[in-house]
């Protein structure tokens, strides 16, 4: 199933545009890279060429909302009581098929790896499947697509700062820190025998959902390697109730509590202070932009390029899933800056590549994609279509749409290719279609 | 070519979704309309369908610039350097052949209609063409790739207010207003008889273009329903050169010289004193906005809301071409409005539908699309594709792209169908990528 030899027409990579490039696949990883060379026989042979796109935050099962809430106006927080509606619905099958399916398209669109940021442990009682069964659902839908999956098992204590979890929150819930670490502890010994590929990090949810006792209790306890991911400010509300109850920010708190640090990825990142931004990039953190979601839920604009250069390193997600197209979120990220600068460039598109790919692979703990001794992971993208025609390669990225992916590799391995995969995409699509429109039947599903 | 009668399972329209509709084309106008019923034999069957999108703002030839002005920052007026350079190059064959491939892109992404906002009227040296040549190319262009052509030719007199013609706007110039006029009553004359089809618009480029005694001259001069449209403050610098010519705001010159009316747009309207929006809210004008565009030059996010409660009807254009989809323009407009207000659903899906189609075509003098009496243009989207599945079809705008169009039908004839135009897509794409490349062999082709 995988080439040994990849040849390359263009690569786009680091700021350079290389031609002819052949690259060795070893056990999933690039071993060996020739540069001006011809193809040679049995290689996989390629165009338009970047390294794979990493999807730093999904919440998979938002993708049943996509086109459904659009009717009424309102709030993030009215959008929110939909989808606990359709939380409180999943069942452990139902999640496969539509984890299955919502990575499919993934793969589809050039992301290599996700970030699941998962919280739907429990039953909607919240007393636990008898055997990590929400997980390994996620797991094995991960493997189903060819995805890469980094799995966020997520703590997700409160309803809000000093507030018990709602009815509908309770299947989020462990109970306690000390509780969701043990629980976390066993899915790592788990996973560790059946899916050795798939990287176990953890998220806290929010300064909302987990006090500020158990952030430092999960920050302490937690291996150094582990990638922890956590909401930060994408609500002026959460800043509100935070500065109410601890008297500062929620970056302030996890400074407070010993979580900033580069293992760290603050998802969002929308509202935040001066002081905000000198703490995280200081810390080194990851902050990982959700610009599809955050203009569909009128979060506002955060502030990428401070962050930036205070030291933070930027990374994309697709978060609510409503689009799933790394290029769209990268030039969403570009758009918003020009926006609220009023002038153009304001990341190269060298710095967007890099941001969607190595530092989006750094935020879920994995090596850089396509690069000499990193991940054999790939995206081909088609530099001739009606949208992508004329651009330069380097470009390609501002122009194309996720539609423009012809082949996605992971380790090695042609996980996506459009011009073979267009039953799996269409069954893909009658899942989600199905799901989407009666939510309830999920729930009759046998778990 | 033309179907008679066209049977379509979901139509979207006016805030309905309509099932099984029959429509009968007489003449490229919707003469009749079922509910209800099956299709007979012979019907041209249709699945999702919404009115064809109206795209009131283009300049064809920027889609070279696509991709290739993002490596090196800079604001709209460096963006600007690069596409006088490539304004310079252009000859009436080539300009013809990069408008029909443009526009063949534009039938392909669901545009029924387009508005050329066209100043490259004469040789690089202002000397004229011997008929109408750049014009006439357009006209061309648009027969060839089936699209609905309003051409507003465009008044271009002065390089900023009460400047002279920089030596790369000559080609714009008209030397006066009454000059323009009398070659704009020429063109429609020798287009009635050749291109009865074609709609015979106007433009002023602007307050910055044009002296405020030469717009006053050609609102009176100009026949009463002939569409009218104007770029009016995109740039704060706009603002800032008629505030020291005029002691005025543009809009309020505007209004001084008798130009706000209905039968006019105005193009970005991004940077509005509030007085603005009164004024061109009770003129009714329409407002263009082009999120796409706005985005990348860093124009800034306009005030699509509080002009659309003053009474200004609002529609979306693809202007520079670096997009060319009416689904992105539409999400575009309402990210903004998300995004400055922090709240959801700031124009319903029902508006937004009749901003990209109704209000579209009015702004470029047509009759609305898909409707009894209206015309027979009308864009069939992908209902089930992986972007698109488990949307309710009224919400497919916000969640489909233009890949997801299946056929464009302008006045009852098919001029997209994406299982047949293949071939002719890569044949645009290829035009396109060759002058992209190459500006400069343009030049040399026979004028």
């Amino acid at each position: 199933m995988s080439a040994e030899w990849i040849w390359i027409d263009t690569l786009v990579r680091g700021g350079h545009t290389l031609r002819s490039v052949r690259l060795r696949n070893e056990t999933g990883m690039v071993a060996e890279e020739q540069l001006g060379v011809p193809a040679c026989e049995g290689d996989l042979v390629l165009g338009t060429v970047f390294p794979a796109f990493g999807n730093a935050h999904s919440h998979v099962f938002h993708r049943l909302l996509r086109g459904r809430t659009h009717a009424d106006g309102g709030t993030f927080w009215s959008w929110r009581e939909k989808m606990y509606a359709l939380a409180g619905s999943l069942t452990p099958p139902a999640f496969e098929s539509i984890a299955a399916a919502s990575f499919t398209e993934m793969v589809a669109s050039g992301w290599g790896a996700v970030g699941e940021f998962h919280y739907v442990h429990h039953r909607v009682d919240g007393a636990p499947y008898p055997d990590h069964d929400m997980e390994l659902a996620l797991a094995r839908a991960a493997a189903t697509a060819g995805i890469r999956l980094t799995l966020l098992d997520t703590c997700y204590l409160t309803g809000s700062i000093g507030k018990g979890l709602a009815p509908e929150q309770l299947r989020f819930g462990d109970g306690g820190a000390a509780r969701w670490l043990e629980r976390w502890f066993r899915l790592r010994e788990r996973f560790a025998d059946e899916y050795p590929e798939l990287v176990l990090g953890a998220a806290i949810h929010s300064v909302r959902a987990v006090p500020a006792t158990a952030i430092a209790e999960i920050a302490r306890a937690l291996p150094a390697e582990v990638p922890l991911h956590i909401h930060l400010s994408e609500q002026v509300a959460e800043n509100e109730q935070s500065l109410a109850a601890y008297g500062r920010t929620p970056t302030a708190v996890l400074a407070e509590a010993g979580a900033l640090s580069g293992r760290l990825s603050v998802v969002h990142a929308t509202h935040l202070s001066d002081g905000d931004i000198v703490l995280l990039g200081e810390a080194g953190v990851h902050a990982v932009f959700c610009p599809t979601t955050e203009a569909d839920l009128g979060d506002g604009l955060g502030p990428a390029s401070e962050l930036f250069a205070a030291g933070a390193r930027l990374a994309v997600g697709s978060d609510q899933n409503a689009v799933l197209d790394p290029l769209l979120e990268l030039r969403g990220l570009e758009a918003g800056e020009r926006l609220r600068s009023q002038t153009r460039g304001r990341f190269s598109p060298e710095q967007l590549l890099d941001i969607g790919t190595r530092v989006g692979y750094s935020s879920l703990g994995l090596q850089a994609p396509g690069l000499i001794g990193g991940l054999c992971d790939l995206v081909e993208v088609d530099a001739a279509s009606v949208r992508t025609a004329g651009s330069l390669p380097e470009q390609l990225l501002l122009t194309g749409t996720a539609s423009d992916v012809i082949r996605t590799i992971v380790a090695g391995r042609v996980v996506y290719e459009r011009s073979r995969d267009s039953a799996r995409l269409s069954k893909a699509a009658v899942d989600l279609a199905r799901f989407a429109a009666d939510p309830a039947a999920m729930a009759e599903e046998n778990s």
